[in-house]
């Protein structure tokens, strides 16, 4: 049930966000990033239980696929209906209750998002990015990241591409340009800087 | 169901903006307001029927009442649970399935919302502001419209404040300063734009 | 001479804004606004004054009056050219080299503007607003100041509308829905908080 | 001298950008950056030139290197002294007075600056990048003018990174997420569409 106002109950400088993992795969490339993203579940989920542990928020933020509707629960009910492709992959990494979610219309999760927003009222000054595609909304969400001088993080083995060589290289334009820190899930640090 | 990209059906010139008609009306000032607004219900729902007719969008915009969970149905039901002072007029007004949702952090509609690129994928370039409260909520959506240089009608008798006083000065304030026409609903003219 | 880099020494949690006072007044009603305006000029001269020995940062936000451009130089000179009707005031409250400047499209500062990472950079969290006029840019830049969580003040008489009437209704308005404080000049206390 | 309001005289669906020109290259492989931007500066101009007898405005998006004064001729005389090691080629490509100027205080053209409007007052469906460096503010821009609808080409040989094969790259990238038609200055077609 929702309290008003009540909802918001972290403080904390660090954020982890999951980009566009409710994903329906119906796209070009879609299966390709499917087999790719695939063995990214478990890390996730063992990143979220981590992250849980230090109070740090996880916050989903999602393409909201054209629908306008701001219903998070139907964009996860039709990524997980029976003959969704990537079913099992979303089942695995579905959000908790206590989890955020943020829709986004378009690539970056900063653009026409409440974000911006949500990290000012966590207090946060680093983001750590996680999900698909890594040349695509990681990419854009990195730098958008970054211009707000937040410190960038990328997950670099719970983020997948179409393919290993077009990960690498957003890896790599991220690390040049975007200021960005590229570094496995395992060697994150998560200090609990809840107040 | 979700059909992804087939959720934009409307092209459309002009659009109906509902603001923060879902609301718990628990905040300072938060039962007379409900009790202006009581007199809205009626008059909304016309508005919209007329609007469907005319095959103009209507786009609820909503406060997120600090959730950040993206859950439009959420806040529906805790604006209408048994113990909602506002629960009559709520119900009366309730988003139908294929009314548009935008959640707002703020108050204005289009502070770190989606809302420029959903009126962009319609085609809008008119908005007509019904909603609560006039001298607050509609007054930044007025004069942020404006800046898009949209064209801006407010439906000067389904918009309220928490007296008549607040709500004729917000109303003069609009035409002043934010380019805004004001006119009664039933002056509205929906000319069906639809392509 | 631009030493790049060097330019924002400011670190400063309060920072006031001088808003579209660099003004051709060639609009219907520009003369009243001016006639208005004209007793302002020695307060802002003196307001200026004590933030420099606070060390609190003073930014002119100007309308670029449709030049795009980016030359606040030109627009002064076309404020105090001979023939323009507001030169003495505008000659009164020109910047000094250490003032910053931020051009602004349209009515509010933070529209389109890089005021939002202006203030990052100082780190600022309060703004104090003076200006022309209160009833338009003045309440358009308190509400979107009021959205990002800023603390708004708004200096009572260093604001001028077309009438006294405007004026006042504006400043309630700001008081009741902007969260905005309304202060005099001389009641305003500047603490030195540079770092 | 600035007449107000006059000053945007074009109508133009296509806009050419001119990102980053004015550059003091006073950064880690700044030397090497100016070395692979020189080829461009004949280039740039002949585009310039081509651009102007089809009325379609070309607007310089430059970085304000810290200065937030709003003065492009600051930054071009910082740009052009004696001892700047790219006076050559910022001479080269300056401004006319008839270009457009909007100062980015970060990466993207779009980020915290009035672009969006100044497209807007132009009525642009589509814009043309040329600039520095490809793989940062130049990927940026791309990606930003996607999310916005807008139809992105990239002048391949009006653009310049560090070394080639990261040049190379960034045109890849853009060309596979950001929508982005990849194109010599030669094969431009400019219609003119000035109303």
């Amino acid at each position: 049930m929702l309290v008003p106002e009540k909802n918001v109950h972290h403080k904390s400088s660090q954020v982890v966000l999951f980009i566009d993992l409710l994903n329906h795969f119906e796209f070009p490339e879609g299966r390709e990033l499917l087999a790719q993203a695939m063995p990214l579940a478990a890390r996730l989920a063992k990143l979220k239980r981590r992250a849980r542990q230090a109070n740090i928020p996880v916050v989903y933020v999602n393409d909201n696929f054209g629908q306008w509707r701001s219903d998070a629960r139907s964009i996860l009910e039709y990524c997980v209906r029976g003959e969704a492709i990537g079913r099992e992959f979303v089942r695995a990494i579905a959000p908790d209750p206590e989890d955020y979610f943020v829709l986004k219309p378009m690539h970056s999760g900063f653009y026409q998002t409440p974000l911006d927003a949500l990290l000012r009222y966590f207090g946060a000054t680093a983001i750590t990015l996680c999900g698909i595609a890594t040349n695509s909304c990681i990419v854009c969400t990195a730098h958008d990241g970054n211009m707000r001088d937040l410190k960038v993080t990328v997950a670099s083995d719970c983020c997948a591409a179409a393919n290993v060589r077009l990960h690498r290289q957003a890896l790599a334009h991220m690390k040049a340009t975007a200021g960005a820190r590229i570094v496995t899930a395992a060697s994150l640090r998560f200090l609990n800087t809840s107040r």
